[in-house]
């Protein structure tokens, strides 16, 4: 293919190696592997994952659950506070599929015994640590009312879910365990109190970084990331994958060269990464690292060559010196992307090793 | 209009209030306006400008130039460093328009001057002290080599261009007068070298910290700026203008609230308003300021609440503790976005206070 303007590359190996790997921990640990897809949204690479024999899957919208929904998966939770505003969304959706709620309050339970038409399976939201959503594990009051008021409504309670995204602060195995340790006293909470009413209780936790590096589970049921589909420099960061597993890269012409500087201009900036940035142990601030070319795909990185900044549409890459030998306006560079999620969900468009051209769920 | 998902809202009393006064600031200092459309990326919007008499406009890509030259446009700079790889679009475009392009190599001259099937206007781009693209103004050996180099070409020399991008980084009126200063510094460079030989020299600047603010241009004879047309609070911050000039806010539904720790989870994250983020005086890190309803608009902020942080599609609301008086699940918040021109890029379509649905640009 001829690339003439930023563009998402996806090497297919990498990206089956990532998902193979998952499933068969998955499967060491007993556990259900619902991989979230709202990295990829999109049809082709979830069929992917129906190939390895994954048949529940977990988005981020009522929006995207309706577009996989579409594409013939028929179990998928919304690992999102349910969103009362789109209950049309969620009243067809009930209807065709296995739909799965989150509950994390009495109102949004109140609303939907009401409202619902058709079963669905509620799952309460516990906090793991985190502090963005869900109720405190041990506040069994909360969670006892919650699941005695869905009582005779369409909402059957399945069990507790939770995200443990603090581990994206932290950097290296052991403070992964120790986010994931917290994360799982807090799964044992709820497992100890329910499980004798509740026998097929599931506990569904899963953040790339816990799932990628660690191998026990404690009384969760069910593994539930989603990055690790791609990974991203965010992830060799924290130390959940090896650089060589990050399975997208966007390829960015060279506008503009300042050798004078050690610095190149790529048609390549936030409207296509985002302006999600890390701190590299080796250059600091960090928007994207430059790898070598491969064919369709790319090998190592180049050393020393890594966006410093970017705005609406430029990247300013800073390079060695020796990058000006082997570089001119007009070349490609590919940029191994800080967060993948954001940078996909702004090209919308992949395009495989294989030259296969896969277009993402629109938003709009 | 019912809103269930996040949604971009401009109030179109502003947005012409934000252009009127560019237009108007421009006429006093009898300076050609060539407004940015990287902001809004819509042909409804363009439109506005046309109705004061816009004729030229600046775009950030050739993709974007051709979204605008389908609408009637007829003579469009794009303000990004050619990439000649999309020369066939560029082609396409000389022949149906007046097209500007940025010219800051020998190489890419020498590309243009073989590849070039019609006439273009070409600029130079300088440094005006930003160090992120362009010849320093000074350089005249480069400089004049570039404008002899189009002799017997389709490129015709129209000027220079340069774009003070570092007044994003200035702060309150003397900060953005320095940045300022500077940057006409290198315009005069340029002006007292090249006018003599070239009585019709165009010289474009204009960043949006500069252009709404200062009131003085030098020898510049074009001002360029994009944000303003929306503004943002990356803008209130710098000074550019006040709060009750921004002229978008995304309405964001609540979903789930934790009254304990004063705070609210919206509907809304970083696939929405971007990760771009401010250090705010009052906040810190602010992702977002919420502004009281007011029927299809917003009126003045609500104290001390704010988007603390976002994820994919969460943001998490800093409240105050009379916020859980006033608002419930499954009400809508209208949020002030940190940067306009991505969160408009990701969200594609708007709404107007008077109930026009706008689609942007299709980035695909």
């Amino acid at each position: 293919m001829k690339i003439t303007k930023p563009t998402l590359l996806l090497d297919k190996k990498r990206c089956l190696a990532n998902i193979e790997k998952l499933v068969h921990k998955a499967e060491r640990n007993q556990l259900n592997l619902r991989p979230h897809f709202k990295t990829h949204q999109a049809h082709e690479v979830g069929a992917w994952f129906r190939d390895f024999g994954i048949k529940k899957i977990a988005t981020s919208s009522l929006s995207m659950a309706h577009y996989f929904a579409q594409d013939g998966w028929e179990d998928i939770l919304v690992a999102f506070p349910t969103n009362i505003l789109e209950i049309d969304t969620i009243n067809e959706l009930a209807n065709s599929i296995r739909l799965g709620l989150l509950v994390q309050s009495i109102e949004v339970l109140d609303f939907l015994k009401t409202a619902l038409k058709h079963p669905v399976d509620a799952y309460i939201e516990i906090d793991l640590g985190y502090g963005r959503t869900g109720i405190q594990s041990t506040d069994t009051a909360t969670l006892d009312s919650l699941i005695d008021a869905m009582q005779g409504s369409h909402l059957t309670f399945k069990g507790f879910i939770g995200h443990a995204g603090h581990s994206y602060n932290a950097k290296g195995f052991d403070a992964i365990k120790a986010v994931h340790n917290e994360a799982l006293s807090h799964v044992a909470n709820v497992y100890k109190h329910y499980h004798n009413n509740h026998p097929n209780l599931e506990i569904s936790i899963g953040d790339t970084p816990t799932c990628s590096t660690m191998s026990g589970f404690g009384y969760a049921t069910e593994l539930r990331p989603g990055n690790f589909v791609f990974y991203d420099l965010v992830q060799t960061h924290i130390g959940s994958c090896n650089i060589n597993e990050i399975a997208v890269a966007v390829a960015c012409p060279i506008v503009a060269m300042h050798p004078e500087r050690h610095e190149v201009i790529l048609y390549g900036g936030g409207v296509h990464f985002s302006k999600d940035v890390y701190h590299d142990d080796t250059y600091g601030k960090c928007y994207g690292i430059a790898v070598a070319d491969d064919g369709n795909s790319w090998s190592t990185p180049i050393p020393n060559t890594y966006l410093r900044s970017i705005s609406q549409e430029h990247g300013v890459l800073k390079c060695n010196p020796e990058f000006f030998e082997h570089y001119k306006i007009g070349d490609v560079v590919k940029i191994l992307p800080v967060h993948s999620c954001m940078t996909a969900d702004l090209l919308k468009v992949i395009y495989t090793t294989d030259e296969q051209k896969i277009t993402m769920m629109s938003t709009h």
